[in-house]
């Protein structure tokens, strides 16, 4: 096992403590006395705006006891908001305490809620947590108000807050990265306009030096903050303790200095400084003077896999893929009604566990059963587990990260025989997946000019989904991953060896969810004959694992989309079976039969 | 017949004269000289920004031989550029004499284009002629340069200049406007936040007044400035001798004044003022002092076209469809070689004239044969006429100026045997059109998110078209009108009464074209059984001719496919086999057969 004794890295545990709340809450708003304050923001980000943030920045689940992945806390003395998104509104009710108000985010703005709730004042905030842009949007709705700076509040009268992680740092093997780190630093800092870039997000540190960290979970990356000069060295500013075992990794290009001298190193550079405007802290942004705001010079050389990243990539789906037809092979094996959701997570992780590679989960099992596949972001608790019962779709949408690649699947299975209108969904579904995973399109073009194709099988029955059909994955780095989207806000073009997950679904609130994914790569398409243009794309398939054929519908299929059905599962057998034994053999070859 | 002693509309001539455009060069030179700028722009619009222009404005056409559509000629002491965007980058050099640089627009932009070739000096323009967009993007590229706006010079030195036109303004009866226009004034004046908007476009004020003109070829627009007040007064600036016919058709709400009271009058305004900017003449909004930028408050309700608009629109194509059947027939009728691209041009008008309510064609009638087919602008003049050939494919798109609606309509047209290429082609392009044909999709998108769903079926084959999918139409109005579009650049949301044309295409260069073009109105549609998605939309077709059926590969075509063509084909034999008589009924009935 790489990290941890623990068996599982997944919990089934309520983690915050409500009901500490409403003292917390007192706690804070005299702090806030004290520091001259009339409101405070805690928002669920920590300095590098990433999904997942360290036990040290759980700042608003301490808070408030909201443990979703993203919102804000705005506390003044009378009132106190918090502010969530349509996937938590259900969620925040259960795990708040009275005093705090929920919020509907973002379509009612934190500006807006404030300028009505506090018609005068001084809005304290930590500049480390707010980004440029959100700082200006703020002020924009705030125009006569005072925005201040100041240190951490909910840190002073946080008592036992756990000290920042110092999770170790590893070397990301050459043969896996694909490109020394210091042909990456040449090749990215000469294509630098400003002289300088100032580097906030943890994985575009860690694939700019190719080294992965272990200071959060689920997310293979080391906090820290660099400097990227266009002449091509990188100031890193990050604990001396967590890079003990990089030995001469960074050779003479990277300096690395402790993480508190970094603002002092900003405010010393010379000439003209390139910050993303997106994610660079307030407390950045602020020391500039005119900066050149750009997106982060990183994002896209990292989004645009390699040859190794893509080949990596190949071979841990290919495991994973073995771990998780071992899985279905066993659930099929259960009597029915024997199960429940947290038996499936455990199994699951088990399997990928039993491969001996597994680094971590890529993020938290969605194992939802009946009504709770309907539930988009479901995440099971000892609280809300249910058993998985006869005649029931199972969602398990899941990851692994590996230390050649991260995974990211979704396979909705049939317990017992679940109905039409579940098999029926389903096929409607399977077609929009299809029809992104046998497309070809012409070069420049972006996820919003393809989304709809995923979704039109559903419409012409009156039936989508609220979610975009894609995102971006890394290469053992985060399992959601930018620029790029397969979605109607996906506005980057595609380029060849971005990875990105094909995941439409159908949900029917109280009844039943339906997702299906697998991971793509764009590539280029070899010419067709007779091909008038010039440059077209398609997507190489990486997910190798059974589709059900018991929630197929084939009536509702083309002949095209069964052909590339069952030439997709002639090649899940072709590729998996030599990888798995015994009962998950046969399972296999009777799970991929053409149809 | 409507308007005019002419048999046709359409005509066949060359009407620059290029071999003038070097003298006519040095004259300008002339008087750029004596009014001391050291650069003239000449843009092809006018100052209402349409895409047809008066024998007045046709300046750009005057100066140097060129007659498309758009276009700019940037004249220097010693140089002069002619920018012409793709559509007529062959034409522009067969036009043009040699001292004219054809320019690739907009890839090279005015500015730009100016800034190197004219390193210092003043630019001069003439302020009707260039919007307030425009201005601020020639004013970013050349910081230090100053524009001058002046009284055109063109004009100066255009001998035999046509005079501005006075044509007759018409009222748009109120059984076919739907609202009378006080109403529409009304509802829109109270919806402004400013407290006067300024109106440039002619078919904004034509659709607003409930009036029609005849200033221009092709759009029943009178040339006019209007003021809208949030009182719910109108201020309409035009020349008295349009109004005769009128009488008492505007009423207390309406005031009329001459064109050259115009900008005394907007100088008087009081309060806010709107104004589009990407419309708006700089003559008018140099005058204003802060003014509020907005789109042209019309452009949406206009768009939106009322239940009269859409019955209107309806009859209108029953109408046009029995004579593009007579035509169809008569065509399939004449000896396979007999016919050139004009006689087909010729032909068809003349069965949309002998309806005798045709007013005019929406725009000069498209007809290419073989290799012709592929310009996908193409316009047939007495020296490009080809003869119609055996075994090819003859592109026909057309459309007719109705009192009750304005038509466009494309069909692509087997001579003799056309081969295998042309036949799967043409099927992969109708699988396109009738993708969105049958279509539903969920409140609020907008073209952009519908486009792919047109091409697929093309791009699955490497094959693709270079236009956008559809442009908004008006109610007897400009066949090509904004602000909806179905396109990648069709950002305006769909909604119910937009009518749209749906007109994916093949172009092989030098070989054959195809198009296959219905005009389509967004409609609520009715919920289904089950329906999870609160609102949905899909298209009524307007538009109901026969698609060549000897042009399908029926094997390449869905069962859903051949369903709806087989069903449009019924309905097209139910709703146009009483309008038409003798060979072109029987016609009609095998061409609407069931495959």
């Amino acid at each position: 096992m790489f990290k941890g004794e623990a068996d599982l890295f997944q919990s089934f545990e309520e983690t915050a403590s409500p009901e500490q709340g409403p003292a917390r809450l007192e706690a804070l708003r005299a702090a806030m006395a004290a520091a001259g304050v009339d409101a405070f923001l805690v928002p669920r980000a920590d300095a590098h705006q990433g999904e997942y943030v360290s036990a040290h920045d759980e700042r608003l689940a301490w808070l408030t006891g909201f443990t979703g992945s993203a919102g804000w806390c705005v506390a003044l003395a009378d009132r106190a908001g918090v502010f969530v998104d349509g996937r938590y509104r259900v969620q925040v009710r259960a795990q708040v305490a009275d005093v705090f108000e929920p919020v509907d985010w973002p379509e009612v703005s934190l500006g807006d809620w404030i300028a009505e709730a506090l018609p005068k004042g001084i809005v304290g905030f930590d500049p480390w947590l707010l980004s440029l842009d959100q700082h200006r949007a703020l002020a924009k709705k705030l125009p006569d108000r005072e925005l201040r700076a100041l240190d951490n509040l909910v840190d002073q009268v946080w008592q036992d807050q756990p000290a920042p992680p110092l999770g170790e740092i590893f070397v990301q093997p050459l043969d896996l990265a694909g490109e020394a780190h210091g042909e990456k630093i040449d090749r990215i800092s000469q294509s630098l306009t400003a002289d300088a870039a100032i580097i906030t997000l943890p994985d575009s540190i860690a694939w700019l030096l190719n080294i992965r960290g272990s200071d959060i979970p689920r997310n293979p990356v080391p906090h820290g903050f660099a400097i990227l000069h266009r002449d091509g060295r990188v100031s890193l500013f990050c604990a001396a303790e967590k890079l003990v075992g990089l030995g001469d990794h960074f050779g003479p290009k990277v300096s690395v200095a402790p993480v508190e001298g970094f603002l002092n190193a900003v405010q010393a550079l010379e000439g003209r400084v390139q910050i993303d405007p997106a994610t660079c802290p307030m407390a950045v942004a602020a020391l500039l003077n005119d900066p050149h705001e750009a997106q982060d010079p990183i994002l896209l050389p990292k989004a645009r896999k390699n040859a190794a990243e893509l080949e990596g990539s190949r071979q841990a789906h290919l495991r994973d893929g073995a771990a998780i037809v071992r899985f279905l092979a066993w659930l099929d094996a259960q009597p029915v009604g024997s199960l429940t959701e947290i038996d499936v997570v455990k199994q699951l992780e088990g399997e990928r566990r039993a491969t001996n590679a597994l680094r971590d989960i890529s993020f938290e099992t969605i194992s939802g059963a009946g009504p709770n596949g309907a539930i988009v972001h479901y995440r099971v608790t000892e609280k809300t587990n249910r058993k998985v019962e006869d005649n029931q779709l199972l969602l398990v949408d899941s990851g692994g990260q590996y230390v050649d690649g991260t995974t990211d699947i979704t396979r909705t299975i049939a317990i017992g025989s679940p109905g039409a209108e579940e098999q029926r969904a389903f096929t409607l579904v399977l077609k929009g997946m299809i029809a992104i995973s046998r497309l070809r399109f012409p070069k420049g073009l972006a996820g919003a000019d393809l989304d709809a194709l995923a979704r039109v099988a559903l419409w012409q029955e009156g039936m989508d989904y609220g979610h975009g059909t894609g995102h971006g994955v890394g290469a053992y780095l985060s399992v959601h991953e930018g620029p790029q989207r397969l979605a109607r806000t996906g506005k980057v073009p595609f380029e060849p060896g971005m990875i990105i997950s094909n995941e439409p679904g159908f949900y029917k609130e109280g009844a039943f969810g339906i997702r299906i994914e697998n991971l793509i790569a764009v590539e280029e398409a070899p010419a067709l004959p007779g091909q008038s243009v010039p440059q077209m794309y398609r997507f190489e398939t990486l997910t190798w694992v059974p589709i059900d054929l018991r929630l197929i519908d084939a009536d509702l299929l083309t002949e095209a989309e069964r052909d590339w059905l069952n030439t997709y599962h002639a090649e899940v057998a072709a590729r998996i079976s030599p990888l798995v034994e015994g009962g998950a053999k046969d399972w296999l070859s009777q799970a991929c039969r053409a149809i």
